[in-house]
């Protein structure tokens, strides 16, 4: 299983702090705004229980794609990704 | 078939263009800087073709995730959405 967390949050010390928290649970930063990885079920809930901790729910949006193991038919990258991922057999592969 | 594209562009004048010509080719605006929607495939390769001419590629980046129609076991939401998408037996619907 793997999630896909992208974000939009406005404040810069939350939004680091977010991001700090995704890296320490394993996930591959791929935007400034976006991680990816393979995920625990259990860790995956950990996760949804702190982000509406970590962000302005009135102003900031986080989107959680729980998506199945062969869920990604391809993925194509235009310029400077902070991770590079690829998609082999269906599953992702970060380098 | 899916796609969901998110970007990390720099320039406000090419963040626009971008996000205008997505929304043109009928995606759903769900943050600033992610689309979602059903696509035809021939659609995401014109798509795939003029997203380099839109963004600087030496700083920018671009996801495009093309996605199995049930590729998504959940989606979780948090904060606000530009747009509402739930997930109804694996297909996403947005609102």
């Amino acid at each position: 299983m793997y999630a896909l967390i992208i974000y939009d949050v406005s404040s810069n010390e939350k939004r680091y702090n977010l991001a700090n928290y995704l890296k320490a649970k394993g996930l591959a930063r791929i935007q400034r705004s976006a991680f990816i990885g393979r995920i625990l079920p259990s860790t995956l809930l950990d996760v949804e229980r702190v982000i509406p901790k970590l962000i302005d729910g009135s102003i900031d949006v986080v989107h959680v794609f729980q998506l199945y193991d062969t869920a990604i038919q391809r993925v194509k990258v235009f310029g400077k990704p902070l991770a590079e991922i690829t998609v082999k057999h269906g599953v992702v592969v970060i380098a």
